[in-house]
């Protein structure tokens, strides 16, 4: 398997969280987000994803190459060709709950926050990006932090580690980056210290990569 | 099963189509999303999505009552307990595939285009909120076009229908609403078409709601 990933992108860092928990062993190919205006934006990224976002995966599935983006889809993808040890909780309603907290951070945050969309707030609207992206976030961890009181355990949902685990943890490092106060945040700051304790989450923490800079 | 939606919410309509794919009854509770500041903004609201958005679906299972947010996990939902007919395809890359190009609008496109956004865009920056909204989408569809070119048949992952084709057709109406050029997405207008030919969604059209305003 083949992954290319920015250090910090949450997107990529999901990923990376989910093929350590799984013992998965990837070659890991950096992608520049941000210098010389970010190699997403270069032609030969072109042919890897046209979305120009990473993460990108890359793998041989019964003698076929196959390229996956998104990273929710190859979450999705791992945990049906890799069910052991699980990202998503034994019943129906918790792997809906994981799916549902995960997708609010998918979709309802890192969207409104990712670099294309910072860098549009702030040369094409001549708006502060990083008061952009903290309104977003707040109002995003905050509907996160009420659902999560509802379901959290030991994880997002129950005891059981999932998806939504994966998305919490990088969410929040971009939280602090961008100095989001997270006292407000009881629930979600309690689960991410139970995972900061698991290997997979140390392995595949952002200033653990290759490429950090931090 | 009672699903609090609005007519052209497109995220509302993805499930519309599910249900009425599945062949599931449902009450339709409609939450206007404009009128008085948008009645997804009040406060008994909070309860039903902290994320003040729609679709919310309400449901019993296995005697709990449950309340679901997030279009995708409720499509994974749907899928888990009614399988037929299915709305993935047979194959694991298949399924991902289906989840990858679902997922690059759900999370892709519609979180940049959705009302909060819009009205933010509009009242904190100041500026042109459908020239925003346009920008996003063409992106988005132009990935969505290269990526669909590459899997499609009949329906965007080869000829079986998947949550893919239930994200599409609500979002090529939204790019028509913003007087998008959809000249260069020839693939997607083309299973839009073989898509609007299925009475599921025919059933699931904005313009069929009873709160529907068109």
């Amino acid at each position: 398997m083949r992954l290319y990933g920015f250090w910090r992108s949450t997107a990529t860092w999901r990923v990376r969280i989910a093929l350590a928990h799984k013992g998965l062993a990837y070659e890991y190919r950096p992608v520049h987000l941000r210098r010389d205006g970010g190699e997403q934006n270069r032609d030969e990224f072109l042919a890897l994803n046209p979305m120009r976002q990473v993460p990108v995966l890359e793998f041989e599935h019964e003698g076929q190459r196959v390229r996956l983006t998104q990273s929710i889809a190859i979450l999705e993808l791992l945990e049906e060709l890799y069910p052991s040890p699980p990202l998503l909780p034994a019943s129906a309603l918790g792997r809906a709950r994981a799916r549902e907290l995960a997708e609010l951070v998918v979709s309802g945050i890192q969207p409104l926050q990712n670099t294309a969309v910072q860098r549009w707030v702030r040369e094409a609207l001549g708006a502060d990006e990083a008061a952009w992206a903290r309104h977003w976030v707040e109002k995003g961890l905050g509907a996160l932090e009420r659902r999560a009181a509802e379901s959290a355990g030991r994880f997002l949902v129950g005891d059981a580690l999932s998806f939504a685990d994966l998305c919490l943890v990088p969410q929040l490092y971009f939280a602090r980056r961008f100095a989001v106060d997270l006292a407000p945040y009881p629930t979600l700051t309690r689960v991410e210290a139970a995972c900061a304790a698991l290997p997979a989450f140390q392995q595949a923490h952002a200033l653990a990569q290759p490429d950090a800079e931090g």
